[in-house]
């Protein structure tokens, strides 16, 4: 995992320890480790902020404190700010995955910048971005968490590095795919034991009832150690109930 | 935005009353409006939820309390399950955007568990879903707060909502899929025989045995037919060689 060139995390004038210990925890979730604060209202360190960071702040996450916006951007060449509203800006407007893709492809220092819990971004602030990062909320229910609506971008980015294979593959360890013929075996045995349990009846359905079967089985991909799991069951269901109990 | 059809929240023994309501807080925000409980620690109602709820419960959020994972989803047809290990099984596994359009595209109703803060979900809850969801996180830092979590899924399924406006199911023409209590109804069924006819041996493996066997019925997507049909075999088979014959 690259955290050097991940973007920066901004909040202007976050009001609550709570949320900025949340952030940071869900920032190093997704391997973004550089935390910029602008104003905070209760300064910092904020002895509310570590409950929930989780251990953030010992684990890696980086915290720097600006006095206003323009000190807090100086240095990136591509800033994205994140608002609710519409704001009768012409800029490039993206959703999460749209602004992960914008950082990632920006050819260097990205920040993102969140407004405070309580009044969000002010136009001047919108202003000096190049980006506008929103999210499609219920306009009945729209006022997301900070540290939430950080969260979001952050699960974006960390997908985004994912698919492009630089954090580990999430799918391994899965059993192999059992063979068709292994299936067919399987289901031969089912319906051998069915067939002398005199379970086809009328003669007429049984295609049909092997059919329906077969079917569920097919659909759920089983693996080799699957299929020789339920073949043991069928063996041992043929014999009939006790017939197998295991003597020590 | 249709909340009808959004997948159901479901959190599996969930401790803190605080996560309840900002889980019940992002939910809102982005449209899905369902969440179901299994044996909150706590119990529920808990008042410990309202004040990171921020009115979710008094803005169309409803809740249901479950005993068990198998009462809440019994009547789900696509089950995801969210966890943050690779489990061994050979099961789907999705990313949330992945998830959140595989829940989009399913054709009824379908609900995405998550575990609780301490340990997450038990492998056989785990082994009673189709899908799993894992997100790709920083693996010297992974562990998310129960709420990003749950919000991070509800943004993706947002996110969707936002690209394509209302969607239509795309899977007519098949039978229709068995609801999820039709096939733990099926597994207990066909364990049951199993455990008559002695089949779980040691008894150490009995849990691993019956998630092999499980996991692979459960990816089937088994119709209701299907289930009716197999369920009929198991009979069957239980009662031993013979038994069964139909006198005309």
């Amino acid at each position: 995992m690259n955290l050097q060139s991940a973007p920066r995390i901004i909040l202007h004038k976050p009001q609550l320890g709570e949320n900025i210990g949340s952030v940071a925890r869900v920032m190093l979730n997704f391997g973004i480790s550089e935390l910029r604060l602008v104003a905070p209202r209760d300064g910092w360190p904020n002895p509310a902020a570590l409950p929930l960071s989780a251990g953030a702040f010992d684990s890696g996450l980086r915290v720097e404190v600006f006095e206003n916006i323009e000190a807090a951007i100086g240095d990136l060449k591509t800033v994205i700010a994140a608002t609710a509203r519409p704001r009768g800006m012409e800029k490039i407007v993206e959703d999460a995955a749209g602004a992960a893709d914008a950082a990632a492809r920006a050819p260097s220092d990205t920040g993102i910048i969140f407004g405070s819990e309580s009044s969000g971004l002010p136009s001047e602030v919108v202003g000096l971005a190049d980006i506008i990062m929103t999210y499609p909320v219920n306009p009945d229910f729209a006022s997301l968490n900070l540290a939430q609506a950080v969260g979001v971008f952050c699960a974006s980015w960390g997908a985004l590095q994912g698919r492009q294979g630089r954090f580990e593959g999430t799918n391994e360890g899965v059993g192999e795919l059992a063979p068709r013929s292994d299936l067919i075996r399987m289901f031969e045995h089912l319906e051998d034991e069915l067939e002398r349990a005199g379970y086809f009846y009328p003669a007429d359905k049984t295609k049909l009832m092997k059919t329906n079967i077969r079917n569920g089985f097919i659909r759920g991909n089983w693996t080799v150690q699957e299929v020789r799991t339920f073949r043991g069951a069928i063996k041992v269901l043929a014999l009939g109930r006790g017939k197998a109990r295991v003597k020590p």
